[in-house]
């Protein structure tokens, strides 16, 4: 670990996420120094990760390698933000490589926000890794990590008694970016829709997870939890600039969970993703003492807030107690490093 | 510290707010135990805590003690819930004795939710005596503690970058209990209001507090504090059922502060508490990337807001690192021993 303020971070991935937040990570250059990036694209391989990021970002002098065993021993970084995929299956061997480091990792992997039901052998290793290390492994992000989970949680914290809480998401997908116009089917048909269904990976990942992590915040024993994904059809024509949708076809999912106790629905997460929508907005609602009815009109804008969710986790996990955490363990999240802070230090 | 999983209690105040908490405690008696009750009321002091609670309270088999010292040390609590004054000056002892019994302690004390600006040498004391005890010291309560500080600091958790924050309270008195009614002056005249606030501790206790934290979480350095306390004057008749407002006569305050950098309001904390508002409602908005506009609609109903702050911080208090903390310091509250955890569990 680095004894000066300025933290070290490693960026592991270079997708899309990871170019936000390695860019974010230069942009705060007081606060982080970006110290090493690791892809395996070899289109990516060798080049400054500036180059990589956007014409706009001045070289970082940081050249990416594909040899993450490498960059972690010799730039020993206080923070890894890795971001390399959704499942836990395909990163697990990646966290504790990171973690025998010696490096924190915040990760937006969805599956890693609430991973004890889905994976409990996995989070037992991650766990005991990270404790023998004396680092924090946490997965965070938007969504999962706030607007579904961590938000609605606080939401109950002023509760004196709660009988269910129901959250609602609403994405207007034409102000997003053309891979998430992509990832909820914007522009396929009914029939194409049903096969990515049927094929087990399609609609929004971690769901779940956000459900889960409630749950055990509250404390409540589900004893059902169900999952229901359906399109969302355009009753109108659509054009995003990226995707034109017509009428009947598919505009998006409409992705929802509820989990049970004694048959009731206790906790509902209702999330909808398409183009066209007329608002975007995030809603919870507690049934409780006292009631809750809380709204982010405008919604929380998903492409921006992930990374701001990730980079800002670094720090509180750079001092959490070390072991597997969720953003349920950390102390509140707050915006880091930002500009009045970095105008007044010069 | 008891090792079964119930925590045991001490309710420390048994006026208003202290009823409050040591009947929720007593309405989750699978989580906690009320073991003793303090209070210097002679009164109050002898008669069990359900008797001075409410007359549909069963008999809880604790006799409010006024003998601080002979309760903590024969009852040995987990946790105290403390609830006596809102002023630092008055209660440091206090905080210190209960820590020096090995309990935690959760305070409404107004001024103790970020009592580092304010009192430097009372925060100095209170973390040592925390730390060497291995116990936590923390202020907390909806406003202070929550809707103004905690809130709007989560609120920022998304941003890539935050340019400035404002925080907007409005409460309809008339809904409040009678002496939040009496606080605000609602019902006297201007010269009366003037009088008052000119005796220095009129108006919202915790406001600066708020301000404080917020600037705190987000690592801005303010170079200037401001303050303003206006009366609300009433346009219209108001009947609260406890009180009769004329037109032109005081209906509650209008309290603000400011927070500024480089001369600029990066801070500002609005609020309003008056009988015979239209509506009550807490918003926060967030000047950055992404932009954040976020409303409770209908408020966050304060008198049992405050209760539920303070019994659900129990459980994270007394699991967090020792020594003085803020909200910002535990991880995000959520409820604590709801109903469906304790019906689960018969």
């Amino acid at each position: 670990m680095s004894t000066d303020s300025s933290l070290r971070i490693v960026q592991y991935g270079l997708g899309p996420i990871g170019q936000a937040t390695a860019r974010t990570v230069l942009e705060k250059s007081d606060a982080m120094t970006l110290v090493g990036a690791i892809d395996i694209d070899p289109d990516k391989a060798g080049r400054d990760v500036a180059d990589v990021i956007g014409d706009d970002v001045p070289p970082a002098g940081v050249a990416i390698s594909d040899d993450a065993d490498a960059v972690l021993a010799t730039q020993h970084p206080d923070v890894v933000l890795h971001t390399t995929t959704s499942f836990l299956d395909g990163v697990t061997d990646q966290l504790v490589q990171c973690a025998r480091a010696d490096a924190h990792v915040v990760s937006s992997t969805e599956e890693l926000s609430f991973p004890y039901e889905r994976a409990p052998e996995a989070s037992n290793r991650l766990d005991r890794v990270a404790q023998e290390e004396g680092v924090v492994i946490v997965g965070t992000g938007v969504n999962p990590g706030y607007a579904m989970d961590t938000l609605p949680l606080t939401a109950t914290g002023v509760c004196t008694d709660v009988q269910a809480v129901h959250v609602e998401r609403v994405v207007n997908a034409s102000e997003r970016r053309e891979p998430l116009q992509a990832k909820v089917g914007a522009g396929i048909t009914t029939e194409a829709f049903e096969e990515k269904k049927a094929g087990g990976t399609f609609g929004h990942i971690g769901l779940r997870e956000s459900l889960w992590m409630l749950a055990d915040g509250l404390g409540w024993p589900l004893d059902a939890v169900e999952e229901e994904l359906q399109p969302v059809h355009a009753d109108a024509p659509v054009d995003t600039g990226f995707r034109q949708v017509q009428p009947g076809e598919v505009a998006g999912i409409h992705h929802s969970a509820t989990g049970r106790i004694d048959g009731q629905p206790k906790l509902t997460l209702d999330l909808k993703m398409y183009v066209g929508a007329d608002d975007s907005y995030d809603a919870v609602t507690v049934e409780g003492e006292p009631p809750i009815d809380l709204r982010f009109r405008g919604g929380i804008f998903g492409d921006t807030a992930t990374v701001g969710m990730l980079v800002n986790t670094v720090p509180l996990a750079a001092k959490a107690q070390p072991g597997l955490r969720t953003m349920a363990d950390l102390p509140v999240p707050r915006a880091f490093a930002t500009k009045p802070v970095m105008e007044a230090a010069h």
